[in-house]
């Protein structure tokens, strides 16, 4: 963990290797990802049936083997302790009801030149999702997925997962019944992407890939962009907490410890404008982490990556928070608006004492699919708008087409392009 | 050109291979595009230099090398032709009056449980374009990518555009003059996108980079997503005209070459329901593609890619569009409203008999960066949206957390998350 003081005057270093810090895997995975696509290009099922034994340990033979049921799932759902169930409903339907507002309006109108113009959204018709297995298998994560997907009218809401050695987590599938999932494959890994991707026998092809994964995966889904759609690539998780020392430290401590214990590589930083606080924070850090089931990989990702940085003012905070552009953002202060209003990259921002990330994470409502990495200086957090596309529409008469068209005339000639001309001055004889 | 009746018995066989057709450069460029692009993060403006004199043969050496000045673009628009002018102009309101419509909308509301719930959107800091040199460089692409990230509130504009042997196209310049580019850089290839992506001495990064380009452009843009956001992948332009025999042939064969007349990797497709109409279409394009200075392209693209399929009723080409997801479809006929109602998958789509495509290349206003390649699947055109970001924030107090907290608590210690929990737990005592 570093202790950063910005009135130092070595800040502006320390501060930019914090920035520029890759928690990333550096891992070139480029080439065996570009050949397993080659392979379950080439040979489809055969191909996921060979490299999920030899991922995975399962074997891919019966249909059991190949998908899980719809009758699985409800069952998965069924036998859900009831307060878990309740809160999987719970979430499942703040989620519903967030994206449900976001879906995007049409558009119809003329204009002056009495040409009529606008635009319409549809849904695509099939999008898969990457389920991932083992410990990172989140059943907020498959809810956070599917639900806006589904909200956007998608037709077919596919799902792709792990079962190493055949486990299965009941967890995601009692998730997938609340969701409504039309197919799960138990495949995985950049295999399963290139099947999302190109289609194989038993697995239609998608029209849109979504979820998160590892390495391999997110570069599989890098390699499939343009063949389908993907969400952004997605990195370690990250907390900043903007905090005054009115702040309880055991609160904070735990906000920072909340985004530590996800992965050795996960990144939590607190900016203050009090020393003291700080220290009492870092205390309760030590104290708390020591306590936690997870506080190995917790204490791994706070010593690596974790950050204090001290400023004059919390004024002061703000464009450090700019340049970080990080995945979420706790403004734990008095007037949390006033430092909104002048922050202008973040995924996801908490306002005020009472609001940790975690609830943003499962109930809230807002999607926590959000971009990492300061990828919050181009990327938004998932949305229903990434599972729709929009068509635009031109409509005019003979009178409209007399008002606009020379121009194109002109401008068409002037690229060298002859027919686009010809086709305007056909229609204006 | 392929001619395909839809009645035929191998129909179905024959319209997969027109779908399928790879029209797409097969090149496999990656491996020389990721090491240009590690020459340029290693070397920085040294490798531009040099890569500059390889591919361009212009030498960067002083300023005027390097970067046109904002005195010369206003150069270039003073000394258009005032015809020409007026037409630029005329497209660059349309453009911008069609694009501030689409700036998104903010939300901000309270639920049922006391929760505050909403987003806000930015704009990107900076926004790269690329201009092709060339054949391609057309000053209505500068303009459609450069005025909706002005509409956005991009605060810093840039473009980038190889000048081969020097040479500058004062058409794009008198573009950039109006569309208020802020910095002209004259490189270009996958060294280029490089250069806005990871930044050199001379070129500050950007977030966001947009506009056509090669095969190498193209690639260096997928390798660099993630680092910032790009438009969609694009590939060869191509029209889909759906036609009953009310329209004049000769119409509907200049819109067909008019695609056809971009590059020889163009595909014109016309659907119609009469035999008759087809026949005199396809003697039209003969006729008229004889007498274009374009016409060795048009005619290349026309008989590797165009397609003419005879259907027996109007409704029996919807289906097909939708499998073919085209970049630009006319609805030539009387009712176009009731087949756009059917038609889920196309980029942008023009109504009835008087509305060409290249009207929408150019003074329309929707923007003609569109999805091409079956793309229209997922993947919709240029917009404002691309050059903005939304942050969504959550708010709440004690009885607003107490009355969705728990159900968070549950579902974290269930995910194996118990900083999460405790993140909750420790604010609802």
């Amino acid at each position: 963990m570093e202790i950063l003081d910005a009135s130092a005057p070595d800040f502006a270093d320390r501060f930019d290797r914090v920035v520029n810090a890759r928690r990333e895997s550096a891992n070139d995975v480029g080439r065996d990802v570009a050949e397993i696509i080659a392979k379950v290009g080439a040979q489809g099922d055969r191909a996921l049936a060979e490299l999920s034994i030899r991922f995975d340990g399962h074997t891919l033979s019966s249909d059991e083997d190949w998908r899980i049921p719809a009758s699985r799932c409800e069952q998965a759902y069924e036998e859900l302790d009831g307060d878990l169930r309740d809160a999987l409903n719970l979430a499942a339907e703040r989620i519903r009801s967030y994206h449900e507002a976001q879906k995007p309006n049409p558009r119809d109108y003329t204009d002056d030149a009495g040409v009529r113009l606008g635009h319409r959204w549809n849904a695509v018709d099939a999008a898969g999702i990457y389920v991932p297995g083992g410990r990172a298998a989140y059943p907020s994560s498959l809810l956070m997925n599917a639900i806006p997907a589904r909200v956007a009218g998608v037709e077919r809401l596919v799902a792709v997962t792990p079962t190493p050695k055949g486990e299965i987590n009941p967890l995601v599938l009692a998730a997938a019944h609340i969701a409504e999932i039309d197919e799960i494959w138990r495949v995985g890994g950049a295999q399963a992407i290139a099947a999302l991707a190109y289609g194989t026998d038993r697995i239609a092809p998608v029209d849109v890939i979504t979820g998160p994964g590892n390495a391999w995966v997110a570069e599989a889904k890098r390699q499939v962009f343009g063949t389908v759609g993907i969400d952004m690539i997605a990195g370690p998780s990250e907390i900043l907490v903007i905090a005054d020392d009115q702040n309880d430290p055991a609160w904070i401590a735990a906000d920072l410890l909340s985004q530590a214990e996800h992965d050795p590589s996960s990144q939590s930083i607190l900016i203050t404008d009090s020393a003291d606080f700080a220290a009492q924070v870092e205390d309760q850090v030590d104290v708390q982490a020591a306590m936690l089931a997870t506080g190995k990989t917790a204490r791994a990702a706070w010593d690596a990556h974790g950050a204090i940085i001290t400023v004059p003012t919390l004024d002061d905070a703000i464009p450090l928070a700019n340049r970080l552009a990080a995945e979420h953002v706790e403004l734990a202060v008095d007037d949390p608006e006033a430092l909104f209003a002048k922050l202008r990259h973040a995924g996801s921002v908490f306002f005020g004492r009472m609001v940790p990330e975690a609830v943003g994470d499962y109930v809230a409502g807002p999607n926590h699919v959000l971009p990492t990495g300061r990828r919050a200086r181009f990327a938004s957090g998932l949305s229903v708008l990434d599972f729709m596309k929009r068509t635009s529409f031109i409509d005019a008469d003979a009178d409209a087409l007399a008002a606009i068209g020379p121009a194109a005339i002109a401008l068409a000639e002037a690229e060298g392009l002859p027919a686009h001309a010809q086709s305007i001055r056909l229609r204006l004889k």
